[in-house]
């Protein structure tokens, strides 16, 4: 039996929007071991959110790097032999020195590589957060891939006729996993073993820009980093800020603009977001 | 002797404004092992193009990531051990496969090992297409390099009074080859064994940002993947295309902007860009 | 004792605001061995100035791509074995060219390997110039680190309080190791053994960015390149040119903008600075 519970972020709960402010307040170190493609808007989003970045991936440096840090985030976007093991020993370190770690799998499923990268990553690291694609969260569900590319599946979308399977299958995959997961396409969904945010922020434009997704993921690393002790309230309040932010940021632009200034648009968006803006501009329930 | 066809778009040969409209309801899987300095806009231009991009350059997956694609995008623009090794590998496979492979031979003739990494290349993938300035195709033409850094030398330029010796010389680069050629400048020259389009589309200010050069290469890729029944046309729709963004986006830009708007603003005109707009817009002549 | 020289430039000295319009003039190629993170904004900025960037990072390859350039911008942002390598081959290279080189030694401090590759860079090769935040260059002054990630530490901004002992800290770095020091942030300093620069130009606003610090060293690498006869007035020159970007960037900002627009202004900023902007511009004085 599923409980509905319709909140508008104002009433009776007002966590949300309060971790945008107390991430601001608190601006957590992020350690990031990203790819490549989408590194410089990632620091950018983070700088934006009040949070402070730092890229390192030599296995000599990363233990310490870590160290100094309040989270890590974990992107397998353009992995490699060399970077992959620094990601095992960043992992293990910031553990065990209590840091929230987050994985993004971008790509699992794509090849044996990323697929057993990830995998293994989970058996040895006990990540906070895990943020991914349909495809690729149902890839490691199922500890094998199906994923075309780094684009969810059009067979696999979370739509409003499946929500309640796709909710069930976040549920379990957080228990299995205790973590918190959070499925992103065109609804959002961010849940624990018992709750489930159901997001419908956010515009389909967005998957025009390269690394939107890589973006919340270190968005999401600084906002359960500074919101500890509501890791998933923080968790789905950064996913409502980034579909936020890709609201606000396309309502500015003109014509003749594309998906290059609207990925400008929404860091922007971030820059200036309150949680004024958040209280009155997230979509969601809980469920 | 030489045949002058002048054929504006718009006349009997409407091939070429079509292969963006092609291109974007196929939108092809581009696997791009590429430099780290201009990566994000490669992306973002593929994405503006209606293809998707996928960055990989692991020894131990760029054949399964290659495979599910349809083009790849080689560029040796920050080579090194490691991702030479990947160019090799994906570029066998693709062409196994019979995925379009291109190559941007960036910096080609400033050291032995980017001169020696492209032929090699050469002798051991046939590309579908080979993008790079007039000095790098020289000196992929001459076996050795007389390229200083990354930028064409000047003696070198392609100019009115040198065409019709540079149109003889991409002809025969191409045939001896077997590939289609483009040999980018002030004025731009794709080319098969038979054919050579002359394209006067473009700005001199896009030589002011970094990566217009590869960003047209990733783009390339994705027009020949998705038209590859009319490789040439496609490879010429895309120097068009890429030129015209630069004369759009140019048009866009206010007092006080510069090369990093302008950047933006080519993007976000291909983002924009429709077969209308190529077929009014193209500038070239078929020699 | 110290002596005051409050120096508007359109005084007597009018050789900084020079330097950007011999930079253009000579448009020198600038060999980058830098992080991915902010290596796009390097290379714009680069072009925007007027010089040309290369980034090269194979051991096999960086002698000869340094051989063809006339400065090299060496930054430990995101350093791993394998480039590391090829900083210290391409440094010896490049001083035995009398080339000009800069150390951007980003983060040192906050891990061994940072901390030791930068000791031992400066033991190996002399720079020309050294660039960071004040906590950066206090940890190379003491030989070990206390920096806490990219940013400098509170406890040791430069202030109108402390002025005086910073710029004596300054001048006997620039002495002890004979190089110019850039220690950058709400005020700068320039400094050789003899002269330092106090530069207010900029604004708090440019720390939201990723990557200006990193900006600034590939532009002042491209400013004392270009005046190597200047060395000092060119390393001055380049703060200024940076913060009154800053300055000017932040003044076209419109309601809803911010870092990532942000950092796109400050590029267009230097593309259109010229002499007499900068002069007009520049708030410095000479201590």
């Amino acid at each position: 039996m599923l409980v509905f519970f319709i909140l508008r972020i104002g009433g009776i709960y007002s966590m949300l929007e309060n971790c945008i402010a107390v991430l601001r307040e608190k601006a957590p170190l992020i350690h990031n071991i990203t790819n490549y493609v989408t590194v410089n808007d990632c620091a950018n989003i983070l700088l934006a959110s009040g949070a402070s970045p730092i890229m390192a991936d030599d296995e000599n440096e990363v233990k310490e790097i870590t160290s100094i840090c309040g989270g890590l985030n974990i992107n397998i976007g353009t992995l490699n032999q060399r970077t992959i093991k620094a990601m095992f020993l960043a992992g293990k370190k910031a553990k065990a020195l209590n840091h929230v770690v987050l994985l993004d799998p971008v790509g699992v499923g794509a090849s044996a590589l990323r697929t057993n990268t990830a995998l293994d990553l989970m058996k040895e690291i006990e990540f906070d957060a895990i943020r991914g694609n349909i495809s690729e969260i149902k890839t490691l569900a199922n500890g094998s891939g199906t994923t075309k590319g780094v684009d969810a599946d059009l067979a696999d979308t979370v739509t409003e006729e499946n929500l309640e399977q796709m909710v069930a299958f976040a549920k379990n995959f957080a228990k299995v996993h205790n973590c918190i997961v959070a499925i992103t396409g065109a609804i959002d969904l961010v849940s624990d073993s018992s709750k489930c945010y159901v997001i419908r922020n956010g515009r389909s434009e967005m998957s025009r820009i390269t690394g939107t997704g890589c973006q919340l993921s270190a968005l999401m690393t600084a906002f359960v980093t500074a919101n500890k002790e509501h890791k998933l309230e923080a968790a789905a309040a950064s996913v409502c800020a980034m579909g936020l932010a890709g609201e606000i940021g396309f309502s500015h632009l003109v014509e003749g603009e594309g998906n290059s200034t609207y990925r400008n648009r929404i860091i922007d968006a971030i820059y200036n977001m309150d949680s004024n803006t958040l209280k009155y501009g997230a979509k969601y329930e809980i469920r």
